[in-house]
């Protein structure tokens, strides 16, 4: 059975086409730009990669060019729009409906528009996606996999916000949080090394471009660091994480600032840009290693902010088996990495400086021989993840 | 010598009259309403209290007629408004200026009032209270204690938000931090319970009105739970503490709340209030008691985010000698104290139950005997923490 996976964005579509239950990748890719004359659609397959640049005006068009690769006679994976069994989409905000993966109908897009007001910028590209995706591949079910689903089991304590319930009960105001495709994979990856027989306890930092980290005890996500939108907790590439709601009046209150101004501010141009002119870590890296202190301390502030999310977790779940690092900075940094673990023997968290240092794509433990707690690198893998929950689903 | 202590607020006058170095108190008292036809002052000495109900315009007239009190024949404590040595000001912000207690001079006074705007509801009251006592105890050295002062040892990456330095440098926008008198006379008395030979992470924990907790590195804060203005960190009693700022900007973009409306909401009608429909602790915890799930729910909600900031406060720390509960429900409250030190033994944290439960105005320690951290109640003293800081300053 063949599975084509989707991460539609406002201006992208990422895909991968996968044959299941092997779970191999038969091709991958991405339609970049779409709205725009030159946009570019990347195309790989046995280790080629394959590029066009055209116009793409909207998703449709976008999706068409994927299917025209999907079935081209030299490169093609398959003979048939029918040949794909199943579209797995990745959709960001299920709210509190949609606590696992569920098959498209009528009233699942209609949950899906109905929280458009809680994720703007992605929920409305993600049915767009599904609504394109169901013109094209007509004969394949297609299925909805939720980024919030993962934190659905969260308790009230930590999903709820101090303020009177008719805000949670009446306009959903909660805490959701994100990268669930992710920190459920890694976590059970985590699982199936550490064996589950015993109860497991694990924190799982996801590093990307969001940043995020969960507790999750035995397997259900119990408490994180993202909240309402994907705004808050640890520091990111522009988005600033936590700060003081005080500050957000005040930029508005006494300094002028409009509230798109403000979201702007906080959204797009903070966290690491702010600190430090770059958002991405990798030169923020070599700045510090060169010596920029800017950079420097920049980076003692994003490795201290998760240090600190880190003991609050193990005081939620009273202690921790393993701590996973994933996603983009997550699996490659081992400087951030080194930075979280440092002085953090009292909790029994220590490094081996020289298993940190390798890169790999495997999974892998870097702890001190003598740590009590185990800290991973799991590199994160949400397009398999979404096509091993829409084969189960299909199967179930 | 004779130290006044006063803490004036918006419409209230607290005061206390201490002979130093004994530090015996001689008188206390308060002034409240001011500007009310009905209103009132209270003056403790000897055991007795006397109490006037009576129209007070300004404070002015307030601070007049507490020397009146102090200077009455029969139950006054001193011969002259001259006998007052020194007046001792609580002030709330010191913003990044003050460091320490400070005799106050025309430039401390512009410096006080610069910080209007970071303290909208607190400066301008204190600055009054300095203005009225400069008047009536003109021969006294007026000093100022900030309660930010405490916290300016905290370090670049706990008091910096992830913005550009633009507004910390411009605009002084960062971690202020509170409560930092109370904060600093407990664990003072704790390094004298503990000892100070080797050094001592200590993790205060006031629990009053307002809510804080603090870090405590060798005497020094080094983080803070309340950020830029004494809004966010713990639940408190009408305050929400730590909320996604998406949360602030999507009452006011998508529920239509203006800049105030948000502002209220958020710091007079939140925190337990908005959760249980009660603000003071007592009655939520009796309800609570008597079986009240809403008032139960918001118990657990409240003391897990106590957890959690102990948590990432012994990261901060790399370990923790001594956690203290302090202020009205720190001290009071052996519920809230039992709910949060339980399920925390992998930090080796553990009550004994019947230490806990004892009711003492005195120094104690409550941890089970076989607990690796110690646990202390340790009753707080702002108005004495204000005078021996002005006995300290007068004679270095």
């Amino acid at each position: 059975m063949q599975v084509l996976v989707i991460n539609s964005g406002s201006s992208s579509i990422k895909f991968q086409v996968f044959n299941m239950p092997s779970a191999a990748v038969k091709c991958s890719g991405l339609v970049e730009r779409i709205g725009l004359e030159n946009a570019v659609i990347t195309y790989k397959v046995n280790g080629e990669k394959h590029q066009k640049t055209t116009a793409i005006p909207n998703h449709k068009i976008g999706l068409e060019l994927v299917a025209n690769y999907l079935l081209d006679e030299k490169v093609g994976v398959i003979k048939s729009k029918d040949d794909i069994d199943a579209v797995g989409h990745r959709v960001v905000h299920g709210g509190s409906t949609f606590a696992k993966t569920v098959l498209i109908d009528d009233a699942v897009k209609t949950k899906i528009k109905d929280l458009f007001n809680l994720a703007p910028l992605h929920n409305p590209a993600n049915l767009e996606g599904i609504l394109v995706a169901e013109n094209i591949f007509t004969k394949a079910k297609q299925i909805a996999v939720f980024d919030t689903a993962f934190h659905q089991t969260m308790p009230s304590e930590a999903y709820k916000y101090a303020i009177n319930d008719t805000f949670l009960n009446e306009h959903q105001i909660r805490v959701y949080g994100f990268h669930g495709t992710s920190h459920k994979y890694v976590t059970e990856k985590a699982r199936e090394v550490l064996g589950t027989e015993n109860s497991t306890k694990l924190i799982s930092v996801h590093l990307g471009n969001g940043c995020s980290i969960t507790a999750v005890k035995d397997g259900k996500s119990i408490d994180h660091s993202l909240g309402f939108a994907p705004m808050n907790g640890l520091i990111m590439g522009t988005r600033c994480g936590d700060i003081d709601p005080a500050v957000v009046l005040y930029l508005m209150d006494s300094l002028g600032y409009s509230l798109k101004e403000t979201s702007n501010l906080l959204q797009k141009e903070s966290g690491m840009l702010g600190l430090t002119g770059f958002s991405d870590m990798r030169d923020i890296e070599e700045k510090a290693s060169a010596g920029d202190k800017i950079c420097q301390d920049a980076l003692v502030m994003n490795a201290y902010r998760i240090k600190k999310f880190i003991g609050s977790y193990i005081t939620a779940l009273n202690g921790v088996d393993a701590i996973i690092f994933t996603a983009g900075i997550g699996e490659n940094s081992d400087t951030i990495r080194k930075m979280v673990c440092t002085d953090m023997d009292f909790l029994g968290i220590k490094l081996d400086e020289e298993k940190n240092a390798v890169r790999s794509g495997e999974i892998r433990e870097i702890q001190a021989s003598d740590a009590k707690v185990k800290v991973m690198v799991i590199p994160t893998n949400e397009e398999l993840e979404i096509t091993n929950q829409v084969y189960e689903l299909i199967n179930s």
